[in-house]
């Protein structure tokens, strides 16, 4: 896997590269990258990469020429383009597992009021973080490539992300560690008993509650067998 | 407006604080910051903030005592405290909105497997980017940050993100700018007119046809006029 990443501050990329988790991968060339200042390939004479609407208003929008030509310069039939745009696809976890199995995704990052229309023309995907807006591109685009790079092989250990919220298609179930009791509230025996099924089930339940509590929407999709429904139906309220 | 972060991975916000838009807004005093490194408030003797989780599996739990000091080091009766968790309520432009009117917002990240489940007993409002998982609560929070951090008075011109995606309950009309034609590509002729009125209406009914081909789900939300319904009538296939 390659990421390639299209943007006017390359620095942002820094602690993606350099902390924890995904620094030990690139550590360990598990995947490889490169940050393209798209500033450079302007041919703009005052070196500028962005102009005033047309129709007026306020801000200033990315011309298509310096990021295209950007893109042109290290696109190759292996890539997939992905624009990063409001109006874009949702990203998630079945998303980020579909880019994981790419051989090389160029991100370009959008910055200021906006790009010029005409770029989606030239991108395969476009996608969108959620229901905000960034100053720029650039910090949805790091979360991206953090949620596609652990997914890839070897970057954390399988049984460590099997059981993620989202993974299975429900929330996690509750952690606790040291000590026993903090602040009055005490961890729940059945974690203590060393009971490997009976600690399963309880995880299982957990997961199930705290996604019917927080987000029910996650059940329509989840295949619940008959114990699922019957621990479910648990939980509504008695007559 | 003051944001605290609790981390262990304080340099992953540099760039935040040092690009673009929101560095500008830094230099002017809009806003204060203090990101935090809660190892250092560990009672634990090799300095660790993390153990195994009780009732096994693989992966590490963040332990109450280091973020919960920490916490307590710097809340006061002004702070809001945001915990992020893929379990929280999905951010959003108008969660974003909500927060910004706030004094002082503290963000807790977590890292690695997870936090001990009690930790959440101490926070006032748990929040998620979106339905993926990653390596830390650090790159989202830098979303956060920066989405909350625009709407701050001063820190982008208010004519400027009035009509951005989501701030009015729409996407975002096309933007065009120079050249008139790339690549055989023309801007529509309605920006060249320099007739406002008409520009206004192509606009306002772009953002409308974005929002439906995109984000038909947004339009429930929004106060259609009849003028409105007239034109995403036009749109649909004639028999």
């Amino acid at each position: 896997m390659k990421i390639s990443i299209l943007t006017l501050f390359p620095e942002y990329f820094e602690p993606l590269w350099n902390t924890s988790i995904i620094k030990r991968a690139k550590e360990k060339d598990l995947f490889e990258y490169e940050v393209i200042d798209f500033r450079k390939f302007t041919q703009e004479k005052h070196g500028h990469v962005d102009d005033t609407p047309y129709g007026g208003g306020a801000g200033m929008v990315l011309m298509c020429q310096p990021i295209l030509d950007a893109l042109k310069s290290i696109r190759t039939e292996d890539s997939t383009v992905i624009l990063l745009t409001p109006q874009g696809q949702t990203f998630n976890q079945s998303r980020a597992k579909e880019l994981s199995l790419k051989d090389h995704l160029i991100f370009i990052c959008g910055h200021y009021e906006g790009f010029d229309e005409r770029i989606r023309d030239y991108v395969d995907i476009q996608m969108s973080l959620g229901d905000f807006v960034l100053t720029g591109g650039e910090s949805a685009c790091v979360v991206m490539c953090d949620a596609i790079l652990r997914l890839l092989p070897g970057v954390i250990r399988q049984d460590s992300w099997q059981d993620d919220s989202f993974s299975n298609g429900l929330l996690e179930y509750p952690q606790y560690t040291k000590p026993v009791e903090y602040d009055g509230k005490r961890v729940p025996d059945v974690l203590l008993s060393g009971h490997h099924a009976n600690i399963a089930k309880w995880r299982h339940q957990k997961a199930l509650e705290n996604t019917y509590y927080h987000r029910k929407d996650l059940l329509n999709e989840y295949p619940l067998t008959k114990e699922d429904k019957d621990f479910l139906d648990s939980l509504l309220p008695k007559e």
